[in-house]
């Protein structure tokens, strides 16, 4: 008897010791799923116009330029650079996953992709177009006239539209089956001990409250200097631009962890450039407690099984302007 | 005999009016060839750098912020926009088919696409980066590094490496299967008659003098304004820049016309918005020949024959940085 319950001992602290006594149902965390794409031909469609710079004004800046899709879906710039090299505002957000955020932008100004999708455009600091420019040029390519066609069934062309196809590309650029996916679909391998402790950690001191969810994150806004002050020199107030309240200055959307192994760098002003730092001010400014050296690269290690299948992209070829499309004004005063 | 010879004459009239008595072996323009790709990972490693912006000094130019292939291998901008939005000093040319060219750049200073990559990384008009920090950044990423070493056999990368891949890729980067390669190859329905027509003016007019070969281009060194100088405020000189004689002011490499549907504005400094335009500058100031509307529409229908199967390209995924990988500086002055 003595020997059986100390091999059972032995065994309950094995499998804890494995994460065999968890259950990954009650996990805090899901799986990403594959998209399914119901619209093939508008999905296309939002493919070429994600890469079109010629819905900038310079006609050199498109979607794909600060949401790189050989990146992480981000640029990897701390602000990214709009029309002019003018310096944007805030660190450009992953495209991936996009479409599981709470809103979009770091303020959640925009309610869905849809809504986001026409705000660059008409940025003076970003691509500094118009709805009304970004459409005649549009109107004036036979082969968008005939793909929208396809897809609307209409004969011009509206910003409506655009953004609706953009959405539909965007919806596709999920990352299923990363490492962390699998474990949690029961390939008890797919993990380390070392990333499962990560894991742990994660959990256990507080970063999954608000870094949870199929995105790690991405649906609720938090305050950036929870328990100790953030210091920076950007100017962004958070969601308390969108709400005009008090108490929602430095309330930012909280970001997807998923592919966080490539979009760096990290946080609202992109001052965090490595994975390290990231979980160092985390640790101390939302939860108030200091990781050790170790701690912090098991939950680094963690972290990087998040990167999931990268969308398989082929390159779109752009139909050609006309004569008579407006032609990009990169130098004009 | 008379009805006899009547039919006889109407035969073949019919038949050069259809193009049917011309021998396509004799004609001084060949078929593109698909590409044949000799070392598979050596090309995917050389698709990588292309799309790379890390090889720039901001983070946010890669070879293809210029040479697009979505749009032609082109940018269709009258000049580039380069480092912290500097304006670039000629056209960019299409990369499309530019192994075939006799030399690289507008004005041949490069002799070979491995010469001309290494160009634009460390031109602080363009990229603006050194070949050491590029170099430096691509040593510090792991990817990157297994990546050289599989394909070079060597531990550390060098920038003949870099620029060796680029060339490799860049190979590839043929447009076999235009409808006028069709037509070359036998297929004389391939073309309409009025295409068939604008050929014929290309070459009766003395168009093909120049254009000529299998990139229908790129294979001499031309005066811009022969019989009729050409006006511009744009400052290259052309090979007499690199071989430092006055003779050979003005003398640009005669472009490639394959494509050149898509790879708009024209010449070598971009003024010819259109094709129309380029056609008609071209009769003036190259053949002292000013085609009158209906010539240069149907020598511009000829030109649109031109444009090939673009290549297939997966967008790749990118192997992230470290955290010791040099970080971009677009907005250090």
């Amino acid at each position: 008897m003595r020997k059986q319950s100390t091999l059972l001992a032995i065994g309950i602290v094995l499998s804890l010791w494995a994460g065999q006594a968890w259950s990954t149902a009650q996990e805090p965390i899901q799986p990403v799923e594959p998209a399914i794409v119901k619209d093939p031909a508008k999905v296309e469609l939002g493919k070429k116009l994600f890469f079109d710079p010629r819905l900038s004004r310079s006609g050199a800046i498109s979607c794909n330029s600060c949401h790189n899709l050989a990146m992480g879906g981000s640029d990897n710039l701390k602000a990214s650079i709009g029309h002019k090299w003018q310096q944007g505002g805030i660190n450009s957000p992953t495209v991936l996953n996009s479409s599981l955020n709470i809103a979009q932008f770091w303020d959640g100004r925009a309610k869905d992709l849809r809504e986001q999708a026409g705000g660059p455009i008409e940025n003076p600091m970003e691509m500094a177009s118009t709805h009304e420019l970004a459409v005649q040029v549009l109107n004036s390519i036979p082969g968008y006239r005939a793909e929208f066609k396809q897809v609307f069934g209409k004969d011009s062309i509206t910003i409506g539209e655009v953004t609706s196809a953009l959405a539909a590309f965007e919806e596709t650029l999920v990352t299923p089956n990363s490492r962390f996916d699998q474990w949690l679909k029961g390939d008890k391998k797919a993990l380390t001990v070392r990333e499962l402790g990560g894991y742990e950690l994660f959990k256990n001191s507080g970063c999954v409250a608000c870094h949870n969810g199929v995105a790690v994150g991405g649906n609720s806004f938090q305050k950036m200097g929870l328990v100790t002050p953030y210091v920076t020199e950007n100017k962004a107030e958070g969601r308390a631009a969108v709400t005009g309240k008090d108490a929602d200055r430095f309330n930012f959307k909280v970001p997807t962890l998923r592919n966080v192994a490539l979009t760096y760098p990290y946080f609202h002003d992109g001052e965090a450039a490595t994975l390290t730092q990231a979980v160092d001010v985390m640790g101390r400014l939302q939860l108030g407690r200091t990781f050790t050296p170790d701690e912090n690269a098991q939950i680094v290690a963690f972290l990087k099984t998040l990167t999931g299948d990268q969308p398989v992209i082929q390159y779109p070829v752009l139909p050609p302007s006309e004569d008579d499309t407006p032609r990009p004004e990169p130098f004009v005063k």
